[in-house]
């Protein structure tokens, strides 16, 4: 496929690298297309993959990945011009500069509610990230699905952790009881596929880690 | 461990009657604790299980389980009373009646405003769940990462999801692009994990399915 590539970084260089050496035609676009990087990138892509405007990028593909950091989505788009019936992947995640929270659509959770009604409990989200059927048996092929759990006091975790992980689960922590804004969603992404047609509800995750 | 189960549905059903046949104290409450289906789940938890009261429930117990529909968990945790110092597992999730919306805090998305901005684009969410490192090389001890994708076209998402698998990915479809309120949560929570002392970038997750 003609593939273009905005934001030329750590996510679209290392994509746009892979299939320039799969075969495909890419081209990278940067707001810096002259730059001594893009060259290196190009280089290292090898003969499928060349540098462009971003309106060249935009015109010449079928494909566009918008990998740009969140600020520069809006005017990288505005920059590309029409791409009215080319696919157009967004690689993209509406970040704060801090890295922890999302600029668009995530601003409370369940649990933070739950703590505002049980003000002096030690309040751990866990166990809602997979169906019931997952708790009755959490074992896949003997392995344990992900249980991810948060909280603000450390040792209520660690037995909250101990409680999942005596079940089969394999018990991973997510940090302080804020991201429960991204345990619920987790949670509805089980939900979304387990009702999805076709996938049923037997399923659950693991962590790979690389040794 | 003393645990006290708010809502006996599936979630609290099972888990306490695995935790009961662990050897833990397992208190079950509901609104009707008097029913065929209270005495029932007793029965099965066996010998370490009884059925209370809410207040009961909660006054007894070092550990209590929030598994409550969401609409009762604010009256639930009102009858449990005082839960100061307890450790309080919270296993809600906010959903909305119709299962596909949470009612607190994911109201859009990043993927929702790229497809405003590209208005005749065909917008597909991918390759925004893990770090780059992954996608220079998505394959875990020969398992491929999950690689979740959404999106409203589907001849796009097939292109995307091919180009997902040729690179090594193990390609998820997450349904239509306002499932993007929960890819990029889910991003976040790579983020965060990636971030957190100790841990790492060099992870990814894995689908499990039972056979």
């Amino acid at each position: 496929m003609r593939i273009g590539v905005i934001g030329s970084g750590n996510v679209g260089g290392t994509l746009g690298t892979r299939w320039a050496k799969n075969g495909h035609t890419v081209v990278f676009s940067s707001r810096a297309p002259g730059s001594r990087e893009m060259k290196q990138l190009v280089d290292t892509a090898g003969a499928m993959a060349r540098a462009a405007s971003v309106p060249e990028t935009a015109a010449t593909s079928e494909v566009v990945l918008l990998a740009t950091p969140w600020p520069a989505s809006r005017d990288a788009l505005a920059a590309a011009g029409d791409l009215s019936g080319k696919i157009l992947i967004d690689a993209t995640n509406p970040l704060l500069p801090s890295l922890d929270g999302l600029t668009v659509g995530t601003s409370s959770s369940g649990a933070e509610q739950v703590a505002g009604w049980a003000p002096r409990a030690r309040v751990v989200k866990a166990f809602n990230t997979v169906g019931y059927n997952v708790m009755a048996n959490p074992r896949f092929d003997g392995r344990g699905a992900l249980l991810f759990y948060c909280g603000d006091d450390a040792p209520a975790k660690e037995a909250v952790r101990d409680l999942a992980a005596e079940l089969g689960f394999d018990p991973a922590d997510a940090g302080p009881l804020v991201r429960a804004r991204l345990l619920e969603p987790f949670a509805l992404l089980w939900i979304s596929l387990a009702f999805s047609p076709g996938h049923g509800r037997d399923f659950a995750f693991q962590m790979l880690k690389r040794n």
